[in-house]
């Protein structure tokens, strides 16, 4: 390696580890920290946020990428990595002035609050002004960096590579197909036994989740689970944080939260360990990372092939508990379908129709075609289209989500590539590896888990979101691989 | 407060709050970090030490202390503190060179892990090379600070204003009363039958931990109690982090430990919360801290008063396994003594003769009396004198402590001093509140709380550890309070 390439990973790692306290404060702010506490991790946050900062804006960065971008084509290959990525990153931090930075952590604050009000009050009325300034400042980030597309901009921070108008069409390929087939699967639907699922002791519930995701290869020496009110996946491969929760009556939740993450910590734990904090050892991004936690929790862990080895564990571990629920009837409650206005409860198949909605909006937004006072209208006419329902006030409408009080534009969109990501390394992973279902009912991981090493954690961010999947695929993102696993999964079940 | 003063405090803060971070880290790293994830902590606290370091050396902090100096006596008096005490701080820090204290940082690692190594060997000449580099690092240490005495200055950076002088004649009187004493107590002893408190379940005795701990004012809200290998008490009254550890085969272990570490939260969370930071919200040292957390663990957790509130609320929690136990015999198993040769498992009174020892060990180390070499052979003599015992090994004998290792010579009088400082507390706030045993047995504990918050914790760094003694007992320390408190207490249960 190059003097500047040794400098440069050596500045970055510097300023990732600062990245990694704070994320581990973020952890136990979500997990640990007393209820009184949150003024003085406020307090700590910000000064850890202002020193990452000054570490990875340090100019030491620009001035050992300059000399790396003066080797020109003579770089090799890992270096013309690590001076891609991390030019793309210094940029963002060191083109944006002081005070517009300030200004967005102020309003992100205040736009959070007036978000969390009007949701309570369901007045999106309320939050509107708040909306219309982070819309604002979304447009003004692009223009500071100079470049032409404010939502182009916002999407590609979430997944490298990715466009307005390439989401456009998968997104319309995705509806025109998807819609039919989610009304097919709701119209057959037979009544499901969930709701038999209860009296499940939690402690025994964090057993079991703990013995699948150590099966799945989750590596508990460097990591670990706890509970927090929404579950989620933090730190890196050094030190993964994930958390469940618990509902004595509902132990698909926390075992599925569970599986989810750890497709996020099994990715964060396959990137190269001695790159963690450089290009060479991050994720791409969000799309790709959802891809992860969901192939893991739907195509896995909702299969028959994976409830063959784990049904009769997962009684003994509970019995009597599921005396009165045949094999048929729970894989139905792992697999039931149920249309719901909100995306955070909704299932599988009508997941991705909440994103449609979500991308639809946000287009017409940044488009200009849509003024902040007449989304609350279009969000209800769309959830009637997509979902057949109408939201009956703004707070599991257009207020149920936190994303955009914090100017997250080009998120949602994410999880619905993740998904379809996800579905179509399925198909590719199962041509790869015949007789993956075997492995599956026989509780082993390993070759799955070493196939997704290879083609996808170990890659790092040598590759932007889409060539990563031509990569491995041999084709662009397409959405009928989604499409065909839904229905293959779902119409079997729904009277199909 | 004036312009200098006014920055002094916020450059202070500002530090405080990177050290509060490594506080966290530190907790968690003892807490919850998984087990193969110990070298990227190491990293994490490494960087956040150096700055942490750049912070609390800032030269700006330089110049509000020069600013404050110049105004000389016509400062106000909270700013005369101030700078004081502020001014003590930062020439530590900054009249050390960089070179010594990576230096010292290398050294108390080698020195940890020799220590280890020689203990697990039960070889004390393994790690007397170490120990001799130990003592001259503190030596060199005081010259470059310009000091005259290397042992004075390492018992003023735990207790300020405490000299080897001021503790000998404290330690002489002390070993003069105590030693007869103790030995009258040990002949005198009855059987007691502790080992019949077994089978409680743990998660039982958190629950009754905490109801104690929050019954003597300890505030939930900002601050917690987790498990760990060893119980201590981190953080600051914005956010404590206890620790305690669980056998279900000794419930007075976790309880007592609890309230040990409550008492060091006490006395943080009664300091000034607007003053956190600075001396004026700061902790005297180590002796005044643990007077705190002896004061609650053992003057009044241990009396008949306390325990006439709580028994029956013991025996409830934990019916029926305290049936075939009198009140009489749970009284005795809660004030058992038993000489032991390991201080940390040391019962209340033979507890300070560990620290005679010490003491006297590391007085002549520091003389020049005593060699290295020669070091065992003094220990097993003094333990034989103090204790009536003598280490078949060094193991338990002069390697049993791992503060040596890390060069902390002039900690272990403070455990011994806060007995004492405890004790005299102990009658003075009995003088100036009567009916305090009603208190206690009523499970009330506000009028006590409040008390030690006015006269100690609100004091903050105001004062030094002699002269706060002085300021709320009218007399500077004495062991004499010790010593009858340990014969009322100890003497009637013991055939006295």
């Amino acid at each position: 390696m190059s003097p500047a390439a040794t400098a440069l990973v050596a500045d970055l790692k510097r300023a990732n580890v600062l990245a990694s306290v704070q994320s581990l404060l973020s952890w136990d702010e979500q997990v640990y920290l007393p209820s009184d506490s949150a003024a003085r991790r406020a307090e700590q946050s910000a000064l850890l946020a202002e020193l990452h900062h000054r570490e990875a804006t340090n100019p030491r960065i620009g001035e050992s990428l300059a000399a790396l971008e003066s080797l020109g084509a003579d770089a090799a290959e890992d270096e013309r990595v690590l001076r891609r990525q991390a030019r793309k990153d210094y940029d963002r931090l060191t083109k944006l002035p002081a005070e517009f930075v300030a200004e967005k952590a102020r309003l992100d604050s205040a736009s959070y609050h007036a978000w969390a009000a009007a949701r309570a009050a369901r007045d999106f009325a309320q939050f509107a002004p708040f909306l219309e300034r982070q819309l604002g400042m979304a447009r003004r980030e692009a223009e500071l960096l100079g470049l032409a597309d404010a939502y182009d901009h916002a999407l590609d921070k979430h997944d490298p590579g990715i466009t307005a108008a390439r989401l456009e069409t998968l997104f319309a390929e995705l509806k025109r197909d998807l819609v039919p087939l989610a009304r097919r699967i709701v119209a057959g639907r037979v009544p499901d036994r969930r709701a038999a699922l209860c009296g499940f002791p939690v402690e025994q519930q964090g057993e079991f989740l703990r013995e699948v995701t150590a099966a799945l290869g989750f590596d508990y020496g460097r990591g670990r689970i706890d509970v927090s009110l929404h579950p989620f996946c933090s730190g890196d491969g050094h030190d993964i944080r994930m958390t469940t929760r618990f509902d004595a009556d509902n132990p698909l939740d926390s075992l599925f939260s569970a599986i989810h993450e750890t497709g996020h910590g099994l990715y964060e734990q396959g990137l190269a360990r001695e790159w963690i904090g450089t290009p060479l050892g991050e994720a791409v991004g969000m799309g790709i990372h959802e891809s992860q936690s969901r192939l893991w929790e739907n195509q896995v862990a909702r299969s028959r092939a994976f409830w063959q080895f784990w049904e009769p564990r997962f009684r003994a571990r509970f019995a009597p508990r599921l005396d009165g629920m045949s094999s048929e009837e729970l894989h139905r409650a792992i697999n039931a379908v149920q249309p719901t206005l909100i995306r955070v409860d909704a299932d599988e198949v009508t997941y991705n129709l909440h994103i449609i909605l979500r991308f639809e909006i946000e287009q017409r937004l940044f488009r200009g075609e849509l003024a902040v006072a007449d989304l609350p209208a279009t969000w209800n006419a769309l959830a009637q289209e997509l979902l057949g329902l109408t939201p009956a006030h703004d707070g599991e409408g257009c207020l149920q989500d936190v994303h955009w009080s914090g100017g997250a534009f080009g998120y949602f969109p994410s999880y619905c590539l993740g998904n379809m990501i996800a579905a179509q390394l399925w198909y590719a992973v199962r041509a790869a590896l015949p007789g993956l279902d075997e492995d599956l009912a026989a509780g082993r991981f390993d070759r799955l888990l070493g196939w997704l090493r290879t083609q996808i954690h170990g890659r790092g961010r040598r590759l932007e979101t889409e060539e990563l999947v031509r990569a491995v695929t041999g084709e662009g993102i397409s959405s009928r691989h989604l499409v065909r696993y839904l229905g293959e999964r779902y119409l079997p079940l729904n009277g199909g």
